[in-house]
């Protein structure tokens, strides 16, 4: 085996998925983690809050352990330190917006006052172990990102974070490529790079142009303007400002987290608002239409968000009406379309007229773009690439690109989650066996306890509901003392099919009369599998059965 | 009121959702059905098989009752007629090829001698008492379906079907608009058009092109070639045929709906398989890879189709391998997101290239654009304007865009199920009393009796499963008998969780020490929201609970 410095890559997440990212990078005695994130979870997953990455591998080894570097500060990145940071003890790194974001979900669990959040400044060098991160500005959909540029024993790493490049931008918000150009100057052995919009041709809009549409619209609208947008992006939230603030109205909140990331975002510096350019809710009843705009958080058609509210008349302060112009400036995600498209029929009677991406270019996407991403590839000039933040064809496709743009074949590489890779200081790379990793359910205060048999019993009971069969047998004389009694959840409704549930009981009865005393487990075994066989008969309906044989 | 003869239309489904299609008119002693379509539910209809539309109205009248017309095959305008056919007694009218699948249906629910097909002929005019209907050709994703030119007593309707404006067709696939001209051309009273597709600007791709970008993949690829598609769309299997046979290639089929819809469109003409151009699966082994085409089902990512066999490797016969090339020739339908991308990203594991609508050409929409509906306006020419086929934004917005085109504001209108609208032969028009529409739940052979309470319990046992607590208690002595005992569903993994239920036992306890004896609906009513209050605050879960206290 070589001998020569090396550094090992442990993706425990976001390789093979879009969310969960998580990479552990170990060298020696040194571990650094870049990124914990959460994803959130499919239709399939019932009653699942989150799902986060599996920590074992790190809590293995958490006496290496130098410290977390995050990203930015949206969910897939930052979201599953709550789970973590309990067990570990290490400084996370981060830009003071992304740490100011960690520390409002630290504070959600209770955790604020045992962690040291520490921020460092763009172009930053910061030394943890054998490693030296520096900290380079990234344009994303949230501001303040880092990409990184990481010097390690075996050469050096760039990770790219989640980027675009904004070729015409505002305010600052750039991917910064001359400092990813001077960190590379001397050569990168290693690129890992944010394959999200591979697939997508060309440029992505940028927010020059988005805030030019959103323009045209504000200056276009005679009634009141609704905008919403994730809250998180807070140059969106600027732009929306900045144009009230130009067509003479005011801005109101409503929804939580927009108040709580305004707030965080102003005291920041990151959210500018001009003088005089807000108002409550309170302040409305006496404002003309035509003075305001109402900033409301529901992008997803989340049902107790501000603009469901509105959309359903449970607003309690607010009323939607002919006239009012409602912007989703957001993107519509995949397992929402159906709540949104219900949101956006529900304003339109109301006499609202709604505009989103589909037929107007109010949202913009914060990844890179095919042709973006071949900058990024142009401008660290990688020896090896390994494409991260992508399900398995994004990889794929993103090495692709990485082999059109130069690198090697060979060096092009579609590593997954739980697959390690060793890079050497003499030019060797090595894939290392599987480390185990797993999608981990979080539903309430379990962590990992819901598993695939509680999920397939939640989507029987989904399915069809449930039928409960009680009966009492005395021990001594065999005789039934009481029931049998069906009871049922989710199955049927239950006056309509009364005659159903009867004729049920009379097949317990047969089974029960059937069957020698003494054998409770035969006898629901029978009544489980010939009632599932009778509902599926008469009702093509396959419920859960639960039949309870008391001896007594 | 007035006397003039009149009509009234009566919408059951279809205006303010996508599918569930079925419009009913009556004039005097004489209705007609358009249409007899269903949904498919969505993921909160938790074991909803269909959805079908309220048939009360239809049945409360028919003996007025003279046909039932349907426009084309797709499930959405024919699916919801196994429901209605049992109850009425008239023939069902359509083109051969929508009446073989209505047949095929008819089969499956064992309806099929109970039922008259009766098949139209283009430009075929049919006398259904005072109406009388003038089919008229379309083109859409299905062949041989029909726009309607009706003649009624209060005038001329002109009713789209599910259309698109092909201008460049192949195999006389077209919209006949010149016989829309025709009909129209003594004057139009009432147009009612398809919506779908309003929101996209310009004119639809059309299958001309299709057939091109699939061509050009099928002279391109080296190994084998791997279709899937909506096996109801005729004409582009019939383009994979023949863009085999141009290749030297032969087809094979897997999969039941592919099957029996190639069946039924060959023995109808409307499939031309050229000679020598098919092989079975059990030919292949012997077949080069550049010599084959395979025609899979699964455009949808349906857990057992062909595809989905194939991309987890559980297919009886196929294997994928690299060097295959799969086209999804087909839309991702919003709900099944997630099972298709899954699907490809398998895919690519197993070494296939992949391409599919977002990266690709290679699926047209079969629903007319905004200058399609524009057109189709042009030539009809109506004094009246209903939106038809369409959720609400798209009614608003298929008004706007008929005013553009000339119809008066006042006469565009957007109607709703169940608001009848009445036309005058004198010209008036009258928005009627509603009348009761419902979406129906159709689950296994219950039909509407699962509602949302049911509903609601089947959420609420999906969500986070169900606790049963079962005790006897001594009714003389009111001591406890036996347990209490707890058991789960969905709940949680219980040896992990034993001490958390064995707490619960304890509360159980409790509260059965402290309710004076006599009481069970108030020990039950305890027992149900302590126990949720204690898995709330333990587990931050809220499962049903559900007390059994049997009193002996």
């Amino acid at each position: 085996m070589s001998q020569s410095p090396s550094v090992t890559l442990y993706p425990l997440g976001g390789l093979g998925e879009i969310g969960l990212n998580c990479m552990v990078m170990v060298s020696g005695d040194d571990m650094v983690i870049i990124d914990c994130g959460l994803m959130f979870p499919d239709d399939s997953l019932f009653g699942i809050d989150v799902v986060i990455p599996r920590f074992d591998f790190i809590l293995a080894n958490k006496h290496k352990l130098r410290g977390i570097v995050v990203t930015h500060g949206h969910e897939d990145h930052i979201g599953a330190l709550p789970w973590l940071l309990p067990y570990v003890d290490v400084p996370v790194y981060g830009s003071p917006l992304t740490l100011a974001l960690v520390g409002k979900k630290l504070e959600e669990h209770n955790l604020k006052d045992f962690v040291t959040l520490t921020p460092v400044a763009k172009n930053q060098r910061l030394e943890l172990g054998v490693f030296a991160f520096t900290f380079i500005e990234v344009c994303h959909s949230i501001v303040h990102g880092y990409g990184l540029g990481i010097e390690t024993p075996a050469g050096k790493i760039v990770h790219s974070g989640d980027f675009k490049i904004d070729r015409n931008p505002m305010d600052g918000h750039i991917t910064d490529l001359d400092a990813f150009a001077r960190f590379s100057a001397d050569g990168v052995r290693l690129l890992m790079s944010d394959s999200t919009n591979v697939e997508r041709d060309g440029f992505s809009l940028n927010e020059r142009e988005i805030k030019g549409a959103l323009s045209d619209l504000f200056h276009k609208a005679t009634g009141r303007i609704l905008v919403t947008l994730f809250s998180s992006h807070i140059q969106r939230m600027q732009e929306v400002f900045e144009l009230a603030h130009d067509t003479g109205r005011k801005v109101a909140i409503s929804g939580k987290s927009l108040f709580s990331n305004t707030e965080i975002a102003k005291e920041l510096g990151y959210l500018r608002i001009p003088p005089d350019s807000t108002c409550t809710l309170d302040d409305l009843p006496g404002m003309p239409d035509d003075k305001v705009v109402l900033l409301v958080t529901g992008s997803q058609g989340e049902p107790l968000s501000a603009l469901s509210r509105l959309a359903t008349g449970e607003h309690r302060q607010l009323r939607v009406h002919p006239g009012d112009t409602v912007l989703l400036s957001s993107r519509f995600i995949p397992g929402n379309v159906r709540a949104i498209t219900r949101l956006i029929n529900r304003l339109y009677k109301l006499g609202a007229e709604v505009l989103y991406e589909n037929v107007q270019a109010i949202h913009a996407s914060g990844h890179a773009y095919r042709e973006e991403l071949g900058i990024m590839l142009d401008t660290v000039k990688p020896k090896f690439f390994i494409p991260v933040h992508g399900e398995y064809r994004h990889l794929v496709k993103h090495c692709r690109l990485a082999v059109s743009r130069g690198v090697a074949p060979e060096r092009a590489l579609v590593i997954e989650d739980g697959n390690p890779v060793t890079l050497f200081a003499d030019g060797g790379i090595r894939l290392e066996d599987a480390i185990s990793v797993e999608h981990i359910y979080v539903d309430g205060k379990g962590v990992g306890d819901v598993g695939q048999s509680v999920l397939k019993e939640r989507a029987l009971l989904a399915g069809e509901g449930l039928v409960i069969v009680v009966m009492v047998v005395d021990e001594k004389t065999g005789e039934v003392t009481l029931g049998p009694n069906i009871m049922s959840k989710g199955f049927v409704f239950e006056q309509q099919y009364s005659h159903v549930l009867e004729d049920a009981k009379c097949i317990v009865w047969d089974i029960f009369e059937n069957i020698p005393p003494g054998n409770p487990e035969l006898l629901k075994e029978r009544i489980r599998s010939s009632l599932r066989r009778f509902f599926r008969k008469i009702l093509e309906r396959d419920p859960v059965v639960v039949p309870l044989v008391i001896t007594l």
